[in-house]
């Protein structure tokens, strides 16, 4: 598969998160790059996803690799590896490019909580990963409160809201399209990319919910006007 | 009106917060005690009030009065007069009763932004305000998202979720049954009290949404059970 507009580079695409959106893009006829930082690793996802989806375009290439096959590519690694993955994109992603951060600070990246969040020193994962990638790299933080089962389980139908932050509209319309193209997600424009230090945080609370109550809980913004935000 | 089980005393009831919950009580049936440093002040939202509402019991007094009224008293002041608040409450609490604080530490309070907070040394503004009350005092955190215009307007029918934060379920219900007689509302259990933490946090993300959607926008978890959580 050559690069490609409409593709969709999963950065960690094998991991719980990538995989769900990767299989829902897929189903929605989007061309979906599965990154790895092991090639084979990336194939058997790819694999697997193309026996669930056998019509759709669906690949598996090294992290870096992937990360240059569209124009919108999604972080979607566990905190502590973050920082890593990161800088080894940091030759892959070019000037243009929407990096969409879906990184969550849990407690449990240092063996704590996943019911708590570490600070972290830019206020947030997604200001630290604007920090970290190269000029002309816009961030994007999305994804943080869709559950990953939910995702991976087409049989689950989706009826909740993403939350997106960024500081600039357009940027986050790209994002929103493509969340829009999954059945059942809205995209919700939250604010600025310093809002993620609220939104990265709603997904710890969810845990919490998760397991109190034994289910896959989502979050919905009440009261938002009809109409397409995200239009013009 | 002497103290009795099922009456609300609201500290800081003029406000707005405090002003909507009080109308919503007392449409649902409860009595209802408008606190506020201004006996004048109190006295004139409760005649406001039972204009309104012609058959429900609503007396103004000031705040130290008005804690003594009722088993579960409402904190709803800005988070710049919540300490003093708390230091002129220290005598009328009293052991067993639960402060449901509804403080958040937006930037406002110090000249900042009402979509930014301050830290606060406890981790949030309902731990600093456990920390204050008297020994057997217990805070619940509660009532972060709902609009106050909207509690104000009763033409306006909520339908959203109240998020509720304390260490102890028995309180939270006690806590919750109030919250779930105003009509819309339903009470979701979202931690112990550290998660106000985050809890809190979503008040000046609703304040930015609100700005860019020309809305009040509230909050919906998604995908709890039916049943009633709180009941044993």
């Amino acid at each position: 598969m050559a690069s490609r507009a409409d593709a969709i580079p999963i950065i960690g695409g094998t991991g719980a998160l990538g995989y769900g959106l990767a299989l829902r893009w897929a189903r929605a006829g989007h061309a979906v790059v599965v990154g790895s930082r092991s090639e084979e690793r990336a194939n058997e996802t790819a694999r697997k996803l193309s026996e669930l989806v056998p019509d759709a375009e669906i690949e598996g290439l090294p992290n870096e690799v992937a990360a240059k096959q569209g124009p919108v590519v999604f972080l979607t690694v566990p905190f502590r590896a973050q920082s890593e993955n990161l800088n080894n994109l940091r030759e892959a992603l070019e000037p243009g490019q929407l990096l969409v951060d879906c990184t969550v600070p849990l407690a449990a990246a240092v063996g704590g909580k996943a019911t708590r969040t570490l600070g972290v020193w830019q206020g947030s994962a997604a200001e630290q990963a604007q920090e970290m990638v190269p000029d002309g790299v816009t961030v994007v933080a999305a994804l943080h409160t869709v559950s990953a089962p939910d995702l991976a389980d087409t049989a689950t139908e989706l009826a909740e809201d993403v939350l997106l932050c960024g500081d600039r509209k357009a940027d986050k319309a790209k994002v929103a399209r493509l969340v829009e193209a999954i059945d059942g997600l809205r995209a919700v424009n939250a604010g600025a990319l310093e809002t993620a230090r609220i939104v990265e945080q709603l997904t710890p609370m969810l845990i919490s919910i998760n397991a109190r109550y034994k289910t896959h809980a989502g979050l919905r913004i009440t009261d938002l006007p009809d109409g397409d935000h995200w239009d013009a």
